[in-house]
């Protein structure tokens, strides 16, 4: 879409530890750790290969870092000042950018009662939803505890590491 | 020393997340996860709380997030280009910015032995100790096997961010 070079899985595994955590460093949002972790089992074989390695890292996190990687997250049809420019263009492939008076101040309120509930914004793959799939998903998710919260939330970080690998590395 | 105004715990627990990530995120050296991940436990009731926390984290970490957490750290006596400010502090204190010749060099080449071998930086709290014990540190630790020195590593770790959490609020 965007003209942008791939990069062989080759290039990726010759890339030093400080290459490899500046272009890998925002898979995770905010979360440069899960590219450092990553690291030592180089040589990747695919791209695929580095995603199933974040997706162990992220699972074995203790529930605290769980919920930190959650924070790590912008509020979706938040404000746009200091959104990370892999979450601007989510947000926007999402239509958040286009979104109607009404849907936004329906999208700010589920936000708010879902951070007010878990502690945590409302995590979602943005470029995998569509505006009403998002918002039918925040009225259904509100309703889950904590643990599922944190449990889907996670799976979401997962989906969305994924995309963003897919941006970076040939596949 | 700086004669900067330390916080006091009421401060801390009155900050937004952004805020505390902004002012804790360093405290583990390049991994702000470790200050998102204790966010959740507000109110804190003094500075050793939040250092339990921290603690806590880190032991928690899968094995991989605690390597990831040590490749993050910068060589001691290494370049001083893209150290943080913290790590250039704590590294004048210790006097690594007045090494000998000779100290430099036996440095670099333990420092490099070290990272040889285990795949991570040497890590140690250098406000705690001064360049000979740091030599003799370095020597000792390379006979160690791989477990052993993540395990001495993140203790180090921990060491580094109670300083730097003494530094930012009132003790």
């Amino acid at each position: 879409m965007s003209g942008k070079t791939l990069l062989a899985i080759h290039d990726v595994n010759s890339m030093t530890f400080e290459q490899f955590t500046t272009v890998f460093g925002n898979v995770v949002e905010h979360c440069s750790l899960c590219a450092a972790a990553v690291w030592q089992h180089r040589p990747f074989t695919d791209v695929d290969h580095i995603h199933q390695l974040i997706c162990d890292v992220l699972d074995n996190f203790p529930n605290d870092a769980k919920q930190g990687v959650l924070c790590l997250h912008p509020d979706l049809a938040g404000s746009v000042a200091g959104l990370t420019s892999e979450s601007q263009n989510e947000q926007k492939a999402a239509g958040i950018d286009s979104l109607t008076q009404d849907e936004r101040a329906k999208m700010q309120e589920r936000n708010t009662s879902y951070r007010e509930k878990f502690g945590f914004p409302f995590v979602i793959c943005a470029r995998k939803n569509k505006t009403q799939a998002i918002l039918d998903g925040l009225k259904l998710r509100l309703q889950n505890n904590i643990e599922e919260e944190v449990r889907n939330g996670v799976e979401q970080v997962k989906e969305i590491a994924l995309l963003r690998l897919f941006s970076i590395v040939e596949h």
